[in-house]
This record gives C-alpha cells, sequence and structure tokens, in this order.
C-alpha cells in the first residue's frame, strides 16, 4: 500500500488525505513533525515540506500542488478538477485562495502560535496578538466561503472539487483548535456541514494530536 | 488579443509572461501595482494576486497555479509540463520549491523591503536586517539550482520545463535589483546564462520599472 507522510493538523495534508478518501484510494499515514522532519521525509523532499506520498513502485510524489494535480491525472475515483478548461481554472484559483491567501493570513499564524511553538523544543511562547490579528482575518474568508456557497452548489460549481477539499482542510485545521465561531456565519457553516458530513471526512473526525485534545464540537456533525 | 495584467518585478507575473513566450502566444501586458490593485483586476481575481489573463472571450484565468495549467491544458505551442505523472509530479515540486519556499525565504522579503516600500504611499523605510537575512539564504537556494544542474540538462529533468521558468522567474527579479552575486556560484549561473539567452526571455530583460533602473548586469547575455 501506498504511503502518506503526513501531520495531522498541516491543512495540506488534511486535502490530500480528503482527496484520496474522495478517490477510494487506501492509504497508510505515517506521522510526521513539520518542525522535525523525519530522515526518510527530507530524502525524499528536500524542502521538508508536506505531504509526501510513496508509491509502492518507489517513487515519491512531493507537495499539496503536485500530488493534488497527480492523483488526477492517475485518472482513479471521483474526478476533483471536474469540468473545462475554464471550470478547472476556476477550480485551481480557489484552491490557491486558501493554499496561499487563507494559509498566509489566518492558517499558518495560528498553527505556528498554537501548535508548533506548543511542540517545538526552545520556542518562545504564543503571540497572542498575532493569534487575535488571524482570527480577525478568519472573518471576510468565512463570509467570502459563503458568498461562492450562496452562489454555487459547491465553491466552484456544481460539483464538489478541490476547491472544496483545501477549504475544508484549512478550516478543519482551526476547529480542530476551537478557532471558528460557526453561530457568526450560517451560511459558510451550512457548507462545512456538507463536506463534514461526507464519508471520505470521518478519518480526519477521529484525529488526535497527542498533549491537544480536539475542541468539544470538532468530530459532532450536528456542531 | 488576450490580455495579461501582470508587474513587473512580480516573479509569478515573470513566469507566465515566459511560459506564454515559450508558447508563442502573443499576449498585450497591462500594467499593475501590487500594492494597489485596479478595479478590473479585483473584480476578476478578488484576492488581488497577480497575474491574471483575460481571454477575448472574457474568460479570466486568475492566478499562476491555474494560469501554468491552463496554458498547457490549451495544448498549444512546446509542452512546459513534458513527460509521465511522475516526471510531471517532479516539475510541479521545484515549482513549488520556488514559489512557496523560495518566495518565503527570499523573494518576498526582498521585493517588500526594496521595491513595495519604495513605491507604496506611508511605508515604513526598508527592514535592512530582513534584507541581510534574505540575502543570505539565497545562498543555499543557488546552490540547490547548481545540484539540480549538474545531474540534469535542465532543472527537473531533460527537458526545459515550468520548474526553469519558475526558478528564473524568482531570480531574474532579484538580478534586476542587483541582488545575485553570480561569481559564487558559477553552475548555478551558466544555467541562469542559458536560459536568459533564450528568445522567450528577450522582453523580460527589456524591463523597467519607472524610478527604479535594472542593475549594470540585468540585460546582459555575458554577465
Amino acid at each position: 500500500m501506498a504511503k502518506l507522510h503526513h501531520f495531522v493538523l498541516d491543512p495540506y495534508s488534511r486535502r490530500i488525505r480528503l482527496s484520496l478518501a474522495e478517490k477510494g484510494q487506501p492509504v497508510a499515514l505515517v506521522d510526521e513533525r513539520p518542525w522535525a522532519p523525519s530522515r526518510v521525509l527530507l530524502d525524499h523532499n528536500p524542502s521538508g515540506l508536506l505531504p509526501v506520498l510513496l508509491e509502492e513502485s518507489g517513487a515519491a510524489i512531493c507537495g499539496v500542488e503536485a500530488l493534488g494535480e497527480y492523483l488526477e491525472e492517475q485518472g482513479e475515483g471521483r474526478p476533483l478538477l471536474p469540468g473545462n478548461a475554464i471550470a478547472r481554472a476556476e477550480i485551481r484559483r480557489l484552491v490557491a485562495w486558501f493554499d496561499v491567501k487563507f494559509y498566509t493570513e489566518v492558517s499558518e499564524p495560528l498553527l505556528t502560535e498554537k501548535v508548533v511553538k506548543r511542540f517545538m523544543p526552545g520556542s518562545a511562547a504564543p503571540d497572542m496578538a498575532r493569534v487575535r490579528a488571524s482570527l480577525q482575518r478568519l472573518k471576510p474568508h468565512l463570509d467570502y466561503v459563503a458568498w461562492l456557497a450562496e452562489q454555487r452548489s459547491w465553491l466552484a460549481g456544481e460539483e464538489l472539487s478541490l476547491a472544496d477539499l483545501a477549504a475544508a482542510a484549512h478550516i478543519s485545521a482551526l476547529d480542530y483548535l476551537g478557532d471558528v465561531n460557526w453561530s457568526e456565519n450560517l451560511v459558510a457553516k451550512s457548507w462545512y456541514q456538507r463536506i463534514k458530513s461526507r464519508p471520505a471526512f470521518r478519518a480526519l473526525l477521529g484525529d488526535s494530536v497527542p498533549g491537544m485534545a480536539p475542541s468539544a464540537s470538532y468530530a459532532d456533525l450536528d456542531f
């Protein structure tokens, strides 16, 4: 079986786990800590970035960008870049929205301050001003999710796509930390409820980081 | 003719200009300032991120990730993701190396401190400690370019690919600023000399930012 080197709260690892599950492709998970990548990970991906898929053939597919396209090119299971070239470009625009803009403004600061600094030896105390600023920046992103979800069945169009998985991957990592105030945005909540209820999401809802329990409603489908 | 909204020193805009030129596809350039995106840009890409291609049909293809794949899917001109699925994954791994890791560690801090702060009204003075730290981080990246160029004809394999264009896009923006000390790494220099001499590079060598002349050797093929 193929192996996926991942970290439970890494949004990019989460997206690829969701993609594999939506496509019905089983994988063995290998835990990594992003602040102390294993020798095996660095040998395959010198950047140390997650996730990395090791195929049974020995081939290594490194990074969320390469993996998202690679799994699609394999042509097995549900297509996650459905539609024509323009529709696919819209999906990729939104994936970049979450993987670049949302990550820079929200996920990276929250995960660095709350998770990495907790576990990485010799870290400074969390910068609470940075945490508060990131939480402020989460609100307009949830508004954008709601705006998209009101126009379309799913974020990029009429079908579930990588755009939904990218958004859910980032947002679910913050939801694990208890940082999403769902009562503030019921349209975004309803989109998240739909994606959280999918069978492909189930494994993520069982996740736990040793020493850091998930928020009370993290695994609750009726949150 | 299609229009490309771009900024001369934005590495992502530069990569797409190079891609279009390698594929032999003419485009009209529309200048943008990343710190003050135009109304047209924001209407098409609310993230304000560059580049954005406006097709004659009215379709907008937004962002370097979507554009790199879209131009390839059109199937016209030189393929820039050549090879089988594993070879393509290697190209995309290296594109992410430059677009994510190199950008975070080197391009973003240098361009923010030296360019954005120079032109954006109300900016603080450049943070010279940040500039120096980024220049230090450039060295191992040039070593990595040299290591790849020693094993292979081009960075990702035997053919020119998006990986070379991504690397050259970032490095050429720094070269404009005079921030690449080529005498320190002759193997990386020889790779850059090869790509800089390609006809597709010519338009970039004529670039200039008003009020900020390029370094003396920027346009020199015999630097």
